[in-house]
């Protein structure tokens, strides 16, 4: 087989994702449901996971084109977090579009993710493979896992006693085993043996504990030009990223006073507030102790994949994305 | 085979059921999430769904054991419905408890029903056939039924203008479908023919609306005492019933004026608007109109059951289960 005649590339995966995407109909009527999911779905993004899932299909050599529905299963699914997960953070945009509960009301935002949850299943329905209920296993169990994701992300905000290790495996849970699931499935649809597939999961899990810390990276430190959205919003909400819990974990003294009292300053301007905590978080370096701990991420992401036992060349493409998402600016 | 030897009768499935429930380990941490789901599956319940698929499986000399998962995700996915039914609706209480949303908040309520809806599938996928997706290609289109009928449910609210079939829709999406399936699902499982499984789908459709419509009579015109709550919730709430919505039908003159401007008294008396109300119904012959319109669909699902091509005998826990239903007071 010639691996680079099938070794697909991002853009290449992500246009067929989307072809297929225009020409799911999901439903029409009642349409104060089926609306919710279509503008939901038509809101764009990278489509980052099915088109993760779609390589490590071609990785292994299997087919593409079979492999399509576990790959709308896991982008409706992962759509489905997005429109509960704005009614409970009460965020009123999503890709700089008003959210489903802003836009429409909460009844029907609950209402449409819970559809979606079910359409999730029904797309995935429509493989076609021995290995069905292998893949509904790690299908089942990554979606369980980012809901506790989400759940541990909500306690967090009453708590002020999270330490770096509960953030780490909050974001594990609620960001990349969702990833670390859509790589998994793809190798084994894509007839991975199952050790091989195990470590894409892996690989998956580690980039994507990496891509959460860049998020928490740029929200802070990136450019608002190349971010597409105002810097500090993070640290105008208070939220507990990587940053501020190693910013408070290295805090002595008046650093810890005066970050403390930021950030319970209701009445203080965002724009000064956000000025002074990066100047505490540059003062304790903050910003390149997370970029290293990102790095170490995307490190052992490589060695997972180093370790799968098929020829290197097949694993170009997720060498090449991952590489990208190192790089990427928003 | 000894028919009357495997012809399970309603309290022993009951009971297999609720032992095999008591068993299920839902999972622990994060707690906020798991208590609300075991606290939920542990109200109580009649368990008609899951009894009426073993009834099925049974009906069809499959084995009700290995049928065991597929009665425990359509009781935990009912039991999803209702926890988030009860945010829209604002209720209180469920089955006489707090529900989970006035339990715990809202945002938990959310959650801990998508992961429910999860743990459904998750349920389901212990089946060991090799009819698993045509198994849950009945599940994926009731379930997404049941949504559909929460959103007309939830439009009614707000529409002056349904009609008698608009509520006979909405109710079959709401309540029926998911009896249906739950019978369809155990007849492919305890090996139906395709024709003798959609045929047991129509009976719990029929058996469905039988219910609903016997709720909706209940509400208005049960014993306090037998029907465990109070009476008139329905009228004091204008709720949409079959009821209300053939006396609008039927109401002329002073009727129609009075009937309307009892729903529009927003400071009038509960128990004086229910009295009154149901001094209306009276006069329309609404109760009578309604148990003919119930007896109608419980006469349909009885002849469902008869052009079913199994031995008679088979369906008698069916048959009898359905009698009791007739007659239930609660």
């Amino acid at each position: 087989m010639n691996s680079e005649k099938t070794t697909y590339i991002f853009q290449d995966l992500q246009l067929l994702f989307n072809k297929t995407l225009n020409t799911y109909n999901v439903g029409s009527s009642p349409a104060g449901l089926y609306d919710p999911i279509r503008y939901t779905l038509g809101l764009g993004g990278k489509r980052l996971r099915p088109v993760l899932l779609l390589m490590a299909v071609d990785a292994f050599g299997g087919n593409i084109e079979d492999a399509l529905p576990a790959a709308m299963a896991i982008e409706i699914f992962h759509n489905s977090t997005l429109i509960h997960d704005d009614i409970m953070d009460q965020a009123q945009l999503r890709r700089n579009q008003p959210s489903v509960y802003k836009k429409w009301n909460t009844n029907i935002a609950i209402l449409s993710g819970d559809l979606m949850i079910i359409k999730s299943y029904e797309a995935l329905n429509n493989l076609k493979t021995t290995k069905f209920q292998e893949v509904l296993t790690v299908f089942n169990k990554v979606a369980a896992q980012v809901c506790e994701g989400q759940q541990y992300d909500l306690d967090f905000e009453t708590n002020d006693h999270i330490e770096l290790p509960d953030y780490l495996n909050m974001i594990r849970l609620k960001t990349s085993v969702l990833l670390a699931g859509a790589l998994q499935i793809g190798a084994i649809l894509g007839g991975a043996e199952p050790d091989d597939a195990k470590k894409l999961y892996k690989f998956g899990e580690n980039l994507g504990m990496a891509f959460q810390l860049q998020d928490d990276l740029l929200d802070a430190f990136g450019n608002e030009q190349t971010f597409g959205k105002k810097i500090g919003g993070d640290i105008v909400a208070n939220k507990k990223t990587f940053l501020l819990l190693k910013a408070l974990d290295l805090a002595q003294g008046a650093y810890k006073d005066e970050l403390t009292s930021l950030m319970n300053n209701k009445n203080i301007d965002e724009d000064e507030k956000i000025t002074k905590v990066l100047q505490i978080y540059r003062e304790l370096d903050v910003k390149s102790l997370t970029e290293k701990q990102m790095i170490k991420y995307f490190d052992k992401a490589f060695s997972n994949l180093k370790e799968i036992t098929i020829e290197e060349s097949r694993l170009d493409a997720l060498y090449q994305v991952s590489k990208n998402l190192i790089e990427r600016k928003s």
